[in-house]
């Protein structure tokens, strides 16, 4: 068995060994743009870890890897187009480079090219896989527009929030893993509980996530701390502080979203701190975690296998807590 | 066997029976929206028809059928946020009326929507087919992005005009008819034939429609005539216009294409007279009619079966010449 970083660098050599297509059309030129600013390929990494969990790789296992990630960084290139946002992994979005309307065209390619790796897929496994691929690319899709519309609404429901999440970020984790379990010959059973162990690491990790744009050591977090609170973003903090805070605290941090001062994100972290978001925060992924890692315990194979999967778990959310 | 109509008719049914979801969601709206909007259905229909001509009608081919005809609507969403279009069968667009985020959204949901369709098609054929409409999805996502190339280019070459609308709008309906044959158990040979009749076929109705566009019966062409030429778009006349005239006449057109006074579009119709363009536009769509028919002439099947593809030919090219 190999650990994530073995996976991930056999996984970024098969990858970018087949570029697109040789044709220098603005659309190919486009599509490697994007895929050569890297990332950290955890779904597809994630997908022959799912495999390998329960044989040895299946080569097609490779093929799906390669569909997952195609699908990721499509969406990646439409939701930059959505959010207006001009830098992905320190360079010009797609849009930023090439105007939105072939920004638009290369996200439309890329999710063809992703069903065209799905199609080397044997006939054994192709309406399974394509069917939870499928399945999952509705749920994403959903997942964004659900996002932008709370951005609209003044308040979400902390339930309404984790089920966006789930659609938006942590199906993908989920059905990667699934897929990988899939072309391992795992047992349905099996496979749901890999799939629930994803969703829940999925969901752990964007608590994480909320948390440390709030409370994270900058050095450590590689971004600006408070990005979250000046951009007004619904975040696990910013609607927990909305259900649990006192009426005055929930006043202040209505009227703090309507400003742009520069004491902003000092006074919201306060009121986070003060009606004990924070240390929610940290329980509440915690809880995620326990699910997350009690379904892969209760998946039914010997416990040596699991090792890569709980590792790659503590990994992500060793970043600070 | 059944006629075109006979045909549109039964998918009609079949395709607005099965609802996209019954989940309220904004995204199923507008899924659902855009296509109650209706259409003439053709590359479906040609999807059955192309099976019809070798054999009974394959149940997946009505499988077949709705994943193109959604593929179709993908696209013209796609193009109506590109295009900054307002108005698609005389209602407002996707993007006009739920914002151009949710619109991109609608469409790479009915992308995935198409591919569901894909999956439900039997094993035996799912790769083929897959193959063959992964291909023409890129091809078509290259012809949207040279005509908005083209539209910035001074000079486009005839050739370079043929290969971006036979990209644009031919590969897709070359593509239903070979699928409709492949599921009809057609031979590799007969299913190029069809390929090829429908992509002449596709060329021969653009350049139709672009002379429609300039010398169309304004009672007859349903829309108003000229409006390529207010737009400044290129046509098929426009760019013979500036490869055969003379010189005064391209100049001519040049300084045309840099106004919008009361009386352009009559101007440059004179110079598509004078320079013998319209001549030429009808002589060069009967060229791809006849390489069209004599592709279907030279598919090995009893005549008797060619007939309902014949009446469509006919069919589409009556509207005026």
């Amino acid at each position: 068995m190999f650990t994530f970083q073995e996976i991930a660098q056999t996984f970024s050599e098969k990858f970018r060994q087949q570029p697109i297509s040789n044709d220098s059309t603005t659309l190919n030129q486009a599509v490697n743009y994007f895929l050569d600013l890297g990332g950290k390929r955890i779904r597809p990494v994630m997908c022959v870890m799912g495999n390998e969990l329960f044989d040895n790789i299946n080569p097609d296992a490779w093929h799906a890897a390669n569909a997952i990630e195609l699908f990721h960084n499509f969406t990646l290139i439409h939701d930059d187009i959505m959010d207006k946002a001009t830098v992905r992994r320190g360079q010009p979005t797609v849009h930023a480079k090439y105007g939105e309307s072939t920004a638009l065209l290369t996200g439309d390619l890329m999710l063809v090219h992703a069903y065209e790796h799905l199609n080397r897929i044997d006939n054994r496994y192709l309406h399974k896989i394509m069917n939870l691929f499928n399945k999952t690319g509705k749920e994403v899709c959903e997942g964004q527009q659900l996002d932008m519309e709370f951005e609209q609404q003044e308040n979400v429901h902390l339930d309404e929030y984790i089920n966006m999440i789930g659609l938006k970020t942590s199906v993908l984790l989920a059905a990667s893993l699934q897929m990988g379990a899939i072309l391992g010959g795992a047992s349905l059973g099996n496979q749901q509980h890999l799939y629930e162990f994803g969703k829940n690491l999925g969901l752990a990790f964007q608590v994480q996530d909320d948390y440390l744009d709030a409370f994270g050591d900058p050095k450590k977090f590689g971004k600006e701390i408070g990005g979250d609170i000046r951009a007004n973003k619904k975040t696990f903090l910013q609607i927990r502080a909305m259900q649990a805070g006192s009426a005055a605290q929930k006043r202040s941090l209505q009227e703090l979203m309507k400003q742009n001062g520069p004491d902003k994100v000092e006074k919201v972290l306060s009121i986070f701190k003060e009606s004990g978001v924070d240390e929610w925060a940290r329980s509440f992924k915690q809880e995620f975690m326990n699910k997350a890692l009690q379904h892969l315990e209760d998946t039914a194979v010997i416990s040596i296998r699991k090792e890569p999967l709980q590792q790659l778990a503590a990994y992500l959310m060793q970043r600070e807590s």
